[in-house]
């Protein structure tokens, strides 16, 4: 849906800024509780945090990560499952979001509220209450910030913690995410990832948001590099092992378990709590320059990386 | 500053992504703390929350916010200045801030970084750790939205609480705020905010970001007007009558005072605890149709509203 018009009637400029932030809170229902932890004060007011807490923000922006074609409904649930997605590779669960729009007065009002109900909706799903937010003009412009503020559970998985020898894994499959939708209709792996912080064997853990081969580098130990069986990457039927490595916007989880782990009991144990998830022991972490012959130069899929020309 | 230059050597677009980020870290320097507190990982870790939380966002837009003539570090500095004002007019204070950054490939770095380096100056100021964020490409922008969780006081001023009959103050002066450069050299009021919160006779606060006119509609009770004395309004010299009621950006605190209250007690524990801070009674909540002859009609200066052409 396209989402400026050249009708005023139609337009966001139809509203006004108070009658806009009234019609949010409509299309945002019971996803946005009411006060004092909802919309409508200078900051949204939320219980205290008993345990250690998480943030985090990413935004959606036309001609970045949507364009005209795209459902509004779906660029709204990306908006929020973009933010759990980093939260689901830290273990933690969705506390309350906050949402800054940015938009010309040229937008269309249904598709505003399109991105709302969709947000709206993916809200309610994992139960993410909408506090809070900003509206703003700004000419041409149609982007939104979530910041999301999150509860870690007893142990916070990062990106740190891994080591030579640790083997790697992914879940569910990899590539063609633009073309075959999964960058809109993916879901966050927040059960997952809440699952794999409990394991102690699981030592580094981040989603796949840029493309494994990118991904991977920060997850590699000081003096190792990844060595991946091409083999053993979980491609989605037709995508390339270029876009499986290199595309990125997979949301998928990749992490190390170490090398001492018992392999057969941690993909029994998998199985048991996620029987429909995909796990693939894909490679492991070798010293650097001792990669086997038959593993992926990973150098060669680097993933997508903003401001390159 | 110009924030865009022709030069790829000197734009973002020479560093790519990787570099930007550690040039962001190192613009940044103590003001992110390192991991697990500050950025590198998919979401920043923060430690519990006591008492109850404040969460808020504000973004400042290239054409909206700011222009080619302002000072990168005044633009970094108010990003999350107006965030901390948000945070005063609920008398909280700061825990932890997240930016996300959207920006042209051809955004210099020499901007981005007074545009960091006064963020981070401002962020050691009020001791609010800039502990992670995210970077995207967007073409002919430069954008940045900042979330920020805070910590409540004992007591949370709100918008809503405020009584026929409450007197109205505000703190600071107003008008004229772009001319004179006070909506970037501007002082959050958090201690200001803090101390009213403790105060019981003060009833409901918020800050005047939109123009005191539009903003004093919210915090009006139901049934009642703001009927405030053209006299008392506290203008910044040579500031009009209008735009110290409807220019907005003043980020002064205006609040209600329980009209049981003792004023003179309460304007000399004022005068103690801010002896530097003006603070000026403008008037008092009146029952709706009631406004005395001698108070202006606030209706004639509507503050800014977004959207509106």
């Amino acid at each position: 849906m396209p989402p400026f018009t050249r009708l005023r009637s139609e337009s966001v400029a139809a509203l006004g800024e108070e009658a806009l932030i009234a019609a949010i809170r409509r299309w945002l229902g019971t996803a946005s509780p009411p006060a004092p932890y909802g919309i409508g004060d200078d900051c949204a007011v939320l219980p205290p945090g008993r345990g250690r807490q998480l943030l985090t923000i990413d935004p959606v922006i036309y001609g970045r990560h949507f364009d005209a074609k795209a459902d509004p409904r779906a660029v709204g649930a990306k908006l929020l499952k973009r933010n759990l997605s980093d939260l689901a590779a830290m273990g933690g669960r969705p506390v309350a979001a906050v949402v800054a729009l940015t938009l010309d007065a040229t937008v269309s009002l249904a598709w505003l509220q399109g991105f709302y109900r969709g947000l709206a909706l993916t809200a309610r799903r994992y139960g993410v209450p909408v506090v809070g937010g900003d509206v703003a003009q700004a000419e041409g412009a149609l982007a939104a910030s979530l910041a999301l503020l999150g509860a870690a559970g007893p142990r916070v998985l990062r990106r740190t913690g891994a080591r030579l020898g640790d083997a790697i894994y992914v879940t569910g499959s990899l590539g063609d995410s633009v073309r075959r939708g999964h960058h809109f209709t993916f879901a966050p792996r927040l059960a997952e990832g809440a699952w794999l912080a409990r394991q102690p064997a699981v030592r580094a853990m981040m989603d796949v948001s840029d493309g494994l081969a990118k991904d991977l580098h920060a997850l590699t130990p000081a003096g190792g590099e990844a060595s991946i069986r091409a083999a053993a990457l979980p491609r989605r039927p037709g995508a390339s092992l270029a876009s499986a490595l290199g595309e990125g916007e997979d949301y998928e989880l990749v992490f190390a378990l170490a090398a001492s782990a018992d392999a057969g009991a941690f993909a029994r144990a998998w199985r048991r709590a996620f029987p429909r998830v995909r796990l693939s022991r894909i490679g492991a972490f070798t010293a650097a320059g001792a990669r086997p012959a038959a593993a992926l130069r990973l150098a060669d899929f680097r993933g997508y990386e903003h401001l390159r020309s």
